[in-house]
């Protein structure tokens, strides 16, 4: 497998330096294949589906799997998308004279090598192989077991298109047997970003086996915090935005924190609203004397359901909050429904999250909805990039300084030459 | 030791929200506080210094743990310059209406908690507990048992110096016992990023046992390619200079790659400026054709001296050269001298490293020189921050939504709401 990374790293490189027309004229050309192999591609992924049915796959992985015409148009448009998006390489982040003649820029480039291991999901691969060659990377491609005939059918038509373009096929690779993960995950030297696509165990599980930066996150536990002060009608519409629109969505709510001043008022609209949308509720014992619900346990505010269940808790103060949300939440989005300016202003503050809300729902921490045109993946890593990230998240820099036969020795010393530092 | 780490992550949150006048105003306070202790902490060195005398530490381990009057009083002033810098904090990196009145902010924040352990250099405590203070972390100190009296008076001093100011003092804890670096490496639910500070086979350690993210770098190769059109004196000058200057730094080159076109005129005019500089050159076959030098070994071109020696090979092409750096280099800095634009060009391009440099010597690579203000480490990891790192490094954004009762499911379904990602 190591020869298949090295080869991936070596086209890769090539691909690194095209212009942006070039890597456009690609994807095209990708585009065009996959609409040519497209009932290759279905009859792959019947095969893969059939298989899947004897295997019992369970329903939410099946539904993933299977690609229909529809599906699979879709995810060649997404192709065309992402050719319309800006090049996020060679932009100019710092350009500063040190001195004369001798002058510093910082430039995106490309990071060399991606790994993305996902489960199921056949569109992924053409998604992420399209984000891979508009960024200029190389991509080793490892998808579940159960897609297999379907990525198959899938990488043979983009590299088929590449072989029309400029862009060398094989800086796109597809890892097919299963043991090949463990592999990747070593190759530290190679392969510069993993990318995981699946459950939050499996996230967790490539996270705790590699050295390489993995772009994701395992939890998505987020707050709702209805503060005394809140609008009673918007913090019921936001709070059920939040947990119904989409419950697996690692963006909706988990738990609601509610402020004891308004608890009487809200909680009764909340359990009405919630109830009629088919929501548990699971709250402590100050709750439990407002309205009749299921009783939350220690393991509820720590429990991501990904379902129709919402745990509710009542506390005394913004302080209070704050201190539940910093011991329990997975700092991915955090929101605060108030009309208090100055309150709003300390939760913004003061909550250490990817995403910090102000009356609106969580479910907006989205690269899409920010406007970034696509999404690589939610990062809840303290460091950068952090939060949605977008085609920027597979780009880094490096400095390039060019000089006329400039030395250190002439900045050093007694009579040290002083250095200008003027940005252009 | 959890509980004063727990401490550290508390009170770091506090000073995580200041204001820059307030943490300007502590760095003051730090500075006149080390100064009204200056000999408690010189007399504490003298105990250091002593007992490393009697344990016989090497000569240049010694030489960064002793502290005159004069290296103490350069730390103090570091520790004003600090606080001159720009705050870190608070910057809006990203403006956006998504929709009338629903406005994303991406703003800068502290990381949290720093965990810094470094060798002997007593200075470092002073100069990393000020950047940790102007960029709003809480910062954990682990020095080398040899500084150990150094440390606790230094430390002493600046929780002296916080006493006096809103700035809590235990937002910053040194840590004193051995067995304490390994217990720190695993607290990755409570320290942001580590910064180690020592030898190459130190930071190498530091990364092998932790999954916390690391600013540094362990190999410092770095190569200078002379190319067939290259100013020959000016090739010369920026050898010399890039390998003496300060050999034991980690932007010293330690291998020159020589086209073979210019190496009959380039190489003797090299070896005997090196020779004059006390330099030992070693060699390939084709190298001992034209100038009487020892002869390299493969292990030459793998070897970071930190000494007077210089390994050098003859290329028959720039593709060799860039061969060569892709297979030796460790992505630190790289440079090229000609006068050839286009291959200039190429090798900008082609080089896959935090610096690449064309017509001036590697030892610029350094943030003080690039005009950071401050240099926290030189990170060869791909990801950014790469390269010379400044304030910057230490910190991370959040993104903060604020609307008015607004939510997702308007925005889906058969009648969207479109988004009007309209930047500021």
């Amino acid at each position: 497998m190591l020869t298949r990374v090295k080869q991936v790293h070596h086209y890769g490189r090539q691909l690194a330096t095209l212009d942006t027309a070039s890597k456009n004229e690609a994807l095209e050309a990708i585009a065009l294949a996959l609409e040519a192999a497209q009932d290759d591609i279905l009859a792959a992924n019947t095969t893969d589906c059939e298989q899947a049915r004897r295997d019992q796959l369970p329903g939410p992985l099946y539904a993933r799997l299977e690609l229909s015409p529809s599906k699979l148009a879709a995810a060649i448009a997404g192709v065309r998308q992402v050719a319309s998006l800006a090049d996020p390489i060679g932009h100019i982040q710092l350009h500063r004279e040190l001195d004369r003649d001798l002058t510093l820029k910082r430039v995106t480039c490309p990071l060399g090598v991606l790994g993305v291991i996902f489960e199921a999901r056949p569109d992924a691969v053409m998604q992420i192989s399209a984000l891979a060659i508009k960024s200029g990377n190389g991509v080793i491609l490892k998808g579940g077991h159960e897609a297999s005939q379907s990525c198959r059918a899938i990488v043979s038509a983009i590299q088929q298109g590449l072989r029309k373009s400029v862009v060398p096929p094989d800086a796109v690779a597809l890892l097919t047997r299963r043991t090949e993960i463990m592999e990747l995950l070593t190759l530290d030297e190679w392969v510069d970003l993993i990318i995981p696509r699946g459950s939050n165990d499996f996230v967790r599980f490539i996270q705790a086996n590699t050295s390489i930066p993995v772009l994701g996150h395992a939890d998505g536990i987020c707050h709702l915090y209805v503060d005394q002060f809140a609008d009673v009608d918007q913090a019921v519409a936001i709070a059920v935005d939040a947990k119904t629109q989409y419950p697996a969505a690692c963006n909706a709510i988990e738990t609601l924190l509610v402020h004891q001043e308004i608890a009487p008022q809200f909680l009764p609209k909340l359990a009405t609203a919630m109830t009629a949308k088919g929501v548990e509720l699971r709250g402590d014992d100050l709750c439990r004397q407002i309205v009749s619900i299921a009783a939350a346990n220690e393991d509820d505010w720590a429990t991501e359901y990904c379902d129709l269940i919402l745990a509710v808790k009542i506390v005394p103060s913004i302080g209070a909050a704050l201190g539940h949300i910093d011991t329990y939440g997975s700092g991915h989005t955090e929101a605060i429904v108030t009309d208090d300016g100055a309150i709003a202003a300390e939760f913004l503050a003061k909550v250490d999250a990817a995403g910090v809300f102000h009356n609106c729902s969580t479910r907006f921490a989205d690269g899409f909805r920010y406007g970034f045109g696509a999404e690589v993946g939610i990062s809840t890593h303290k460091l950068p990039p952090r939060g949605p990230v977008g085609l920027e998240g597979l780009v880094t820099y490096k400095y390039l300084l060019q000089g006329q036969g400039h030395i250190v020795q002439d900045y050093t010393g007694s009579h040290p030459r002083p250095f200008t530092h003027h940005d252009y």
